[in-house]
């Protein structure tokens, strides 16, 4: 048995309506792996492309931004498909070298000092807590 | 014994040199607890201090995107300290608080789907490789 | 400003139709913190709640189970505040002493023999090869 | 020299006599590679079997909850080896697709939602603490 | 119902046993909260004491060195508990505070360029790879 | 367009001098792969190797140790190249089979204790807050 067969397009209807959106937002007909994985279990390929789809779209931080975020989150956590579909759509969104070198520079940065506060148990200054604490409140 | 005192201004001129290029280059008084825990050991606050000087400062990414792409690493790996004191940060350099939840919706869906793509053992495509993958070459 | 009021039930007639949501499906006047953090960001909570509301229901795993799983990723990513709201979900749905020690104790050896595997680069088996590695085909 | 040779049958006593206990209590022949390479360090692959004997045995969890457990934290952190070996176990005690695909399901979303709640700050609520909060006690 | 109530020494006899191993291994009557937390569950308490005295007892590195390894890891996960007790474990066995901050010093480091090595996708040296890639052998 | 060559000798200038400072500093021709790609973002590249060639150095703590820590804190994070070539560092600075198997053995059990230390919510001892917890002070 396999649990993770890629399936391809003559999938179920289900399956069949969130590629033809796939391909409708992005304006290709490459439906890349990580689709057809989770095309297995049609429950979380509708609720990771949906969020893909919101998450990843214009907004206050434009389309390549997220990308960059999405590339420095995923370097972190060594997850070596997501570098790889993301870095080609950062590419797709206008990427530099430079973007990308700088990315991961500051990604390697917040690594390394994330632990350093820690190991060094730095207690948070007052004039951040004082701004940026939750606090009860009404909207 | 205390390892981790909060170092002030009156350490040695190593340190207070170190404190007088923090004040100058960010245009404050203010030196966070970060700087005074690491003045701990000298060589660990010259080496953070460099670097953050040189890759947090405007280059092919702006001064901002680099903090929000800080932000989003330092949830990934739950430092409070780095979450109060990049979120100041980003603050003082523009961030809108659509933005701010913005990077935080992207790091969480990463962290979402860096597991399923490697839970469901995606292979990486073809295309992606032929483009990205490492090569013998010289510049 | 502060960018994380907890936000409460008079907010928009958005957030009040998802907190109206979530005191439908769990029966219960309480709402916590973790949504009112989030209402900050409507489009986050929405998502937030949809999914908890779908991945978390009954399915091939009941609710506790689930709950449980949830618990094991949490501890290895040291997110406090789902370690209590979880277990305190996981209280309510039956979750005893024992199950929660055993949850923790599989956990805990599970980052112990991901870290060993690793570190001595255990090939994986060709038997486990033949049987779950990813393949091209259809449904 | 080669500090992880894959160590065969035929090694010392020690070796043999925890090779014998591991097919005899999956009573099965065959001993999957993670084994084969602790057995270069004797006390490692002593104290490694040990937990994973008792660990995964039934309790208060079921042998199946547990390998789903362990599925789920091997995704978390990335551990090839561990997610092939254990998929394959949960498989032989009785794991549907639809089982893999909520373990991974409920996963992912711990992973998200642990980042939201700690990159939006989220406090402990007071009713979470009361219940559940550590306290000095006899049994 | 508390789940983590911290559990004193006239507790059941396995765990007085094994409180009274710790006192005499370690030639201290202080148990400190780890013990009395895991004592909710003993087969726990027992699983992780019989592995503390085995791995970080001197063997072909001395305890010290191991303490240093634990904090640096322990740096590496966030855990504040465990820094504080190896913290004091480790200056109990002569840690200078220079030890301190080097060790934390080659973590962060470590922390970086581990994300560098990833998020630039560099391929493992052939050379590297022959000595040290896992075969087929016996012992 | 490739993002991540590998840059040989012949590049810029500033390239050359600092794979001139490594081969010196190491004294070996060999360079491995990591400086190659990090070659392809010059200020990375001098910034990791100036790190690299201060932290790694002879100081409170033996290189070696040095190294050890370092393959510690790569298993925990899964660096696969990184364990590679700080194996192969450790193994030329003297590391015995044993030593390997310790680190490892270390490293893991501090996964698991990290996350049981978590999962269980142990509250730090006062005993070692008062000695260790950071405190306002001057040097």
């Amino acid at each position: 048995m396999s649990l993770n067969r890629l399936i391809e397009y003559a999938a179920s209807p289900e399956v069949r309506a969130i590629y033809d959106d796939i391909r409708a937002t992005r304006k290709t007909e490459f439906i890349n792996n990580v689709w057809k994985a989770l095309a297995n279990h049609p429950p979380t390929l509708a609720m990771v492309w949906e969020q893909v789809k919101n998450v990843m779209a214009p907004g206050a931080l434009d389309p390549l931004t997220k990308e960059l975020i999405f590339i420095a989150v995923s370097a972190t956590n060594g997850c070596e498909y997501c570098l790889h579909s993301h870095t080609a759509a950062a590419l797709a969104k206008g990427m530099t070298p430079e973007m990308f070198a700088e990315t991961l520079a500051v990604a390697g940065l917040a690594n390394e000092t994330n632990r350093l506060a820690v190991g060094w148990r730095v207690p948070v200054d007052e004039a951040f807590k004082a701004e940026l604490e939750p606090a009860q409140g009404r909207s």
